[in-house]
């Protein structure tokens, strides 16, 4: 197989990779005599076209790459779970890959990625950064790529993820049904998809509840534990939410603590929803209300989506946005 | 490279793949005719002996196998990410197969890793069959194994493991200094290394005290958690223990409801002990006290000596125990 990428085109002819690539597909972006040099050198250098790299790929490897943010939250878990068990049923392998929340360490595990090592890659997003260019490059040398959960709509492919706006909203009425009218976020980040659905969805509910968006009441991610529980009591203290809205399984964990700490009564003095894929919720005290996605179906169907494609001819994944649907589970928590 | 392997060679000649192994070793075990014949074999047929093999394997795929019985089970997680961080650093991938707890899985995904397709295995076994055969031809075609967790001591290689013997032990004494005197074990399964050390411990505490073993008082899990929860019922009604040694996290979760169904008080009328690696076990009602496993550095030691053997010409694996202390964290549920 040629080594040759559409970045060493780049590099030699000192264009940026998505000029080269535009370029090799005849884009109206790119001006007649652009083209005409890009496709000399690719001549020159004998760069081997996408389908035909990817034919060739398909043939060596039988693996699947899986990169997801971290492997602890139950969430990714039970999503691995899924993806290796369709990978399995299809006889593809599963290399997998954590990027702890970095995107530079995403970036650099997929350029490793050439010579055939896998057919196929599977990501669920770091979400630290919004410049996804490195994803565009390894579709354009041949390799699919399927995207799950934290996902950017603006890269061309298929993307199953849960119905995190709707959640979001779900979320948020079913506090405001409960009696809440004060209700702080615990987001992740403002640049992960999944958390922008959701808080856009909080928004809603509030906007449909006449409640004033509050930005005093967001409290956002951080790696470590203590951090979060200091940021949500000081929240607790400062504002007096009576109720919580945690998008993830850890917030709503810190919420339980720093409520214990500041001897706030969960379920009465304020109410904690959280999105979570743990199983033993409801042995806390109080039982948690949780939100629960589809983890293991979002995995399975991303990874027989990608064989599905590797395994047809000629075949390009669709560019759509599948919802799995996920459900809410009441709780004492919220009672 | 050559792609016959021991196999192929036991089955030209109709002898076991172990007989060849040691013949190609020249072992005292194999008489003079037979080490004719299969080295004779050997050259006709171009076999590639192992340091060769394991040679060339190197320098193709830095790519570490890792096989667990499971992935949702935070200690397994726990231990893939402590796998992936050392395989990280070393420029290392990482290829990750579930067994799904069985054994015939286990043996069909090491099968297929011949044609340097990784360069190491490390593996939890899946505990469900005691002939682990198929290891030790994979060992015998250069191709390094690591175990950890649920190891076969037979096996001749590095074993990374914590010290379960002195945590059924500690776990069993823990109940006895609360006072409980008619201590149920919920364990894994008689051929899981882990357990059976475990119950061992379990056994030895009971004799210490001078109280009687009662094979009744024995649980053993199953895949489904309704049988899980109904056996501990049953055993709750009908033996009426005072404590409870659950021998893995989703065993105590089984017993808190369990007992929630049954209305019997956890921490007062009933004390349960789990070997978790679960972190929020402190919100549980009452917060749940566990033997916690260090699980990320079994994983990471495993992958760093796995990987210092891969880069070290003519190393092979030390065949030796290492043992990682467990820590005992008291809480309500044996109060």
């Amino acid at each position: 197989m040629s080594s040759i990428t559409i970045k060493d085109l780049a590099q030699k002819l000192n264009l940026s990779p998505s000029t080269i690539s535009k370029a090799l597909k005849d884009s109206y972006e790119i001006n007649a005599e652009t083209k005409l040099r890009v496709k000399e050198m690719a001549k020159q250098l004998k760069y081997v076209p996408n389908s035909y790299a990817a034919g060739l790929r398909k043939k060596t490897s039988q693996t699947i790459a899986v990169i997801v943010p971290n492997i602890t939250d139950a969430f990714f878990a039970k999503a691995i779970y899924g993806i290796h068990s369709a990978a399995n049923q299809n006889n593809y392998n599963v290399l997998i890959y954590i990027s702890s929340e970095d995107y530079k360490n995403e970036k650099l595990f997929i350029e490793s990625l050439g010579n055939g090592k896998v057919d196929g890659i599977i990501i669920s997003l770091s979400g630290n950064n919004n410049n996804h260019e490195y994803i565009r490059f390894t579709q354009d040398e041949g390799l699919p790529v399927v995207l799950f959960d934290c996902v950017d709509f603006d890269i061309d492919t298929t993307k199953i993820i849960s119905d995190d706006y709707t959640n979001g909203i779900k979320a948020t009425e079913h506090l405001l049904q409960r009696g809440c009218r004060n209700i702080a976020y615990l987001g992740i980040s403002e640049q992960v998809s999944t958390d922008i659905s959701r808080r856009e969805g909080y928004k809603f509910a509030l906007e449909k509840a006449h409640i004033a968006f509050d930005p005093e009441l967001m409290i956002t991610y951080s790696h470590n534990t203590a951090t979060n529980i200091s940021r949500i009591k000081s929240v607790l203290q400062n504002k007096k939410p009576d109720g919580l809205v945690a998008s993830i399984h850890d917030l709503a964990i810190a919420a339980y603590y720093a409520c214990n700490e500041l001897n706030i009564k969960i379920g009465q003095e304020v109410k904690i929803i959280g999105f979570s894929n743990f199983d033993a919720v409801d042995l806390f005290n109080p039982p948690l209300t949780t939100i629960t996605q589809p983890a293991f179906n979002i995995g399975e169907q991303a990874a027989t989506i990608l064989i599905q494609s590797l395994e047809k001819k000629n075949y390009t994944l669709k560019n759509e946005v599948i919802t799995l649907p996920s459900v809410l589970y009441k709780r004492a928590s919220t009672q």
